[in-house]
């Protein structure tokens, strides 16, 4: 249990889907924190401490001790501070919910990311194939408002990019990957989900993500 | 809480290094359970009911309810059975014991298994530097008996086929991996933990798992 006198540091980069992950589970939490901002691929020496192995974000550092692994650092929160539970209490529903977070890590993350880097359009529609193929799979698992049930849970803060990096995808590129006629109830929780006030509060400002990925996405088409 | 009316079965095939995991924590919890074999490539009908979305094994069923992934059925065990803890009680332990758990299927698993099936010998030899880059970040880890301390715990179950698995590929391919020299401390944990009573109990046997590494080595020779 975490005690009145503590000090809570995330380091993170704003944008990075990992790192967002862990800024709604705190605030789902109420948990007051300072958001330490590195620079993509020039981290501080801090950083490097905290992470030796991996050296990259999200850390966690709860009085001076770090924790690294978005969903490793999504356990720590929810065995650390006691209100609104991330994962279920059953030892059953536990299992299944850390099941369909590392499906989502696991199949549909590696898919979006290719879909949004792989300009060559045969192999992206590959990608698209691959990456429609996991949400079919999570729009049969969904059967309420979030997969955590009506509130969100580990699944729903897994899935946070799927909601909202993909729309900027989408927007970039002009493709539709996830719409209402494919995918009826996943489409639905992206949007309540982008909508659920403690997600609200932590997403990166969507203009500035798309103005981003944008011109990263340009100088990726000017190289080719 | 386990109920005294249950059904435990483990779906799995012997000698895969991720049932190996799941024998093991159970023997360590000492709870009765049967062993129903799958055959590789040809899973039965009922494994595939069970794991749809992987198709393959460990699954564990307890009282008709399955659960995949062999991390997951871990948890699972240990939230479900009381005796000998698995995940140590505090939260930042058991950060920690997830993280280096999570780092040894990231980074020592599929080294070692490129170690195993690679034939070519200046790739081979890159493989077995990032393997053994992955054993001295574990070298340095390892301060206790165990990575658990002085009982066996999640990251010793996840590195069970360092223990196991290694010393095979060597006979087999014969190469020195994991000496005593140039890990000394990783050495002995390996040691210990095969002869540890829980873990002994439940190692697939040895003559048979080279053997059978050993006709697959050759075969792969052979279509070379």
């Amino acid at each position: 249990m975490a005690s009145n006198h503590e000090e809570v540091k995330l380091f993170g980069i704003v944008g990075s889907p990992f790192v967002t992950r862990v800024d709604i589970a705190l605030n789902l939490k109420g948990v007051q924190y300072k958001f330490v901002e590195e620079k993509w691929k020039s981290f501080s020496d801090t950083l490097i401490k905290y992470n030796p192995v991996y050296k990259k974000v999200p850390v966690l550092v709860h009085n001076e001790k770090p924790i690294s692994e978005s969903l490793v650092i999504i356990e720590y929160i929810d065995e650390t501070w006691t209100p609104n539970s991330i994962l279920p209490s059953d030892p059953y529903k536990r299992a299944l919910a850390r099941f369909w977070s590392k499906f989502i890590d696991d199949k549909s993350f590696s898919a979006v990311q290719k879909v949004a880097f792989t300009l060559d359009e045969k192999e992206r529609e590959k990608h698209i194939e691959e990456m429609q193929a996991s949400f079919q799979i999570l729009e049969n698992e969904l059967t309420d408002k979030f997969f955590g049930g009506e509130e969100i849970g580990l699944v729903d803060i897994t899935g946070a990019f799927i909601a909202s990096w993909v729309p900027i995808i989408e927007e970039v590129i002009g493709l539709k990957l996830l719409t209402i006629e494919k995918f009826p109830k996943l489409y639905k929780w992206s949007q309540d989900f982008v909508n659920h006030q403690v997600v609200k509060e932590k997403l990166p400002n969507r203009e500035t993500q798309v103005a981003k990925f944008k011109a990263l996405y340009e100088s990726l088409v000017a190289s080719k």
